[in-house]
């Protein structure tokens, strides 16, 4: 790890800047930015699972369709998703992006977020456009810009060696409400200066995705315009990895481990959240189980209610166990809480545990709270991420657009 | 409908009353409640299909077996779900009350609802039954004991004609957070002095339970102690319905309309709701494609937190509408937002339409506000009821359990 990241810049040949446009009336802060290659890139994404697409997803996916890419535009302040002549004005980004760039439109991946239903107002996103100065430096620029009820920039940045040849990745990306990812997941824009091929990219992408992103979950909204996109421009001049071997393995856990930190930024930042929570379920039967359990304990509202209360009401934890989709049976499980303040069981073989209630409220009083759930009936094990529901979800939500 | 509906107690036959036990230590108000037929009952009942199941479920369903009851006790202030002893307590309780009554113990019905995990105070209970004081006037007395968050007596009476004989029935309920039914529901009990097979008033019940209260949702957390449960004494004196003729269509028009009413008195006090929220898909290819549809848009949090706001953000509808596991094409759907304060359509043919701002937070300002969604695809509709996400729900959930 770097000691002061540089997100998408810090590897070799990435450059990224940002403007001010306006797309919202009220926005006071830069909300157009540009990531570039200079050199093509192997390129993959993922997105969206909402039959409600954004426009600006489809001319991505069509610009990607052979797994490559040179830059990505990208705005915040209105999603472009079932708003008029939405496509038009994704493709009117792009084209401003390439003739900028000296691109052909097509290397161009363009993103959005914030209001639906509203035209996007292209003629000021081709002016900001216009003023984005690229450098090395800019990545904190971008990982700004694209923010909306966002309170926290997210970025990190990863070395890995493929073939003796270090190797960089970064990432950049934003997410805070209308978080539930089911594929894809809210922006991130992973960029890494390692050669592989688009194929193996695309597969190491999806992989990985499942276990971070599709774990993550503010408040059970699949948003319409969740991406995850990630560019290897091969600038650290490694042997491309061709193969699911060794050098494969080490992209992978970079990858992994980078998009691992965006989705606990993401939860850690949920709209109006006090707490992060962590939730795994371990020595399950079966995977696809454990995730299903800990989704649904994450997920549970009233849970998430308990938790910015501090209080440790595992009957609800047991409660959004029994209601989700999966085999379950309560015998034998223990539920313990931790946190930096110490380790809370609260029951243990299937039933309550007495517990003390001062000590209960200083675990669950820490910034990050895990609840383990341990089903002793196999060996396989997920990790789920969520929040606590606060009073400031509720004002955050309660008047979004103006 | 009666003047001043006098809920279980209307049906002739029917009797009630409540006490004091202090189940939960800070309680305050009468928590047990009996009601009670002069004479045997048909019987039937719906739970919830959460896998974790509150043990006065099992005791009910094992005393029910035979399609007859003869009085319900329930208890608030405790769920005996996950609790030591959980079975024991049930039965205990049941047989308290059928030494009470001279009855069988499997002729009772037995229910709890409040915080899980805790062991039933089954010696407080059982004194508390023995005090107990049944009256042709104790429905309201056990509509307020069976309340845990609610804030209002949930109580409706209807009467209907079976072969020329005038029935009554009567229903008390309640619910107000961990309301996400699927399959049973809540704390409902229904009476009447009708005569009919326990076939067919299970047949009625399970019908009716799909389109009322499996249509409501305050917070997608399914509860492990829903019930709903109806008990039909005969003593009307109608010639018994024994086969699904026009009878048994009365029957079920007024089991219907009475449980409607009970699932739109729970979503409308929904915990720390402020309005109602009423969803209507219309013009559906299929039923279940237009409850899959409505119910989406019912349970989500944004929208929820949208509509505490009176922002008539439809953005978050059609978001919703995207996300759900059915079939959708945003293409040709109108939105409108209803209520008293008039009409305000807000996409049409699946695009934004302009409307004025001012208009629309009178619209949505009002008690009761329906998203009426026309897909203009097929012939089917479902209506599901929900409620706004508020601070109070946050406060109420946030500290439970003291």
């Amino acid at each position: 790890m770097n000691s002061k990241p540089n997100g998408v810049c810090a590897p070799e040949g990435f450059y990224a800047g940002a403007a001010f446009a306006g797309v919202k009336a009220s926005g006071t802060k830069d909300d157009v930015a540009i990531l570039y290659s200079s050199t093509p890139c192997s390129a993959a994404a993922v997105y969206t699972s909402n039959k409600v697409k954004a426009d600006c997803l489809q001319v991505t996916k069509e610009h990607i369709a052979a797994g490559n890419l040179q830059a990505v535009v990208v705005n915040s302040g209105n999603a472009n998703a079932v708003a008029p002549n939405g496509y038009a004005n994704a493709v009117k980004t792009a084209d401003a992006a390439a003739a900028k760039l000296h691109l052909s439109p097509d290397q161009i991946a363009v993103a959005s977020t914030g209001v639906i239903g509203v035209e996007l107002p292209a003629e000021k996103i081709v002016k900001a456009i216009d003023k984005i100065e690229l450098s090395k430096d800019g990545s904190d620029a971008a990982a700004h810009a694209i923010m909306t009820t966002d309170t926290k920039e997210k970025t990190a940045v990863e070395t890995f060696t493929v073939s003796g040849v270090t190797c960089t990745m970064g990432a950049i990306c934003k997410g805070s409400g209308m978080i539930h990812p089911n594929m894809g997941t809210m922006l991130c824009f992973i960029t890494t200066d390692a050669a592989i091929d688009p194929a193996l990219l695309e597969k190491a992408l999806q992989k990985a995705v499942k276990r971070t992103f599709n774990c993550v979950s503010v408040d059970g909204d699949t948003s319409t315009n969740d991406m995850c996109l990630v560019m290897a421009n091969g600038q650290a001049k490694n042997p491309e990895i061709t193969a699911e071997d060794e050098d494969y393995a080490e992209f992978y856990k970079a990858l992994y481990s980078i998009m691992e930190k965006m989705a606990i930024a993401i939860a850690s930042d949920g709209e109006g959240a006090s707490r992060l929570m962590t939730v795994t379920v371990k020595n399950a039967k079966e995977e696809r189980q454990a995730y299903t359990l800990a989704r649904s304990v994450a997920c549970s509202t009233l849970f998430k209610a308990a938790l910015f209360g501090k209080d440790a009401n595992w009957g609800r934890v047991v409660c959004a166990l029994g209601y989700a989709d999966t085999d379950f049976d309560v015998k034998g499980v223990d539920i313990t809480f931790e946190s930096k303040a110490g380790s809370l069981p609260v029951f243990i073989n299937g039933l309550a545990c007495g517990f003390d209630e001062e000590h209960a409220s200083k675990v669950l009083g820490e910034d990050a709270v895990t609840v383990l759930i341990d089903l002793h009936k196999g060996e396989q094990e997920c990790t789920c991420w969520g929040c606590d529901l606060t009073y400031d979800y509720v004002r955050i939500n309660g008047d979004y657009r103006t």
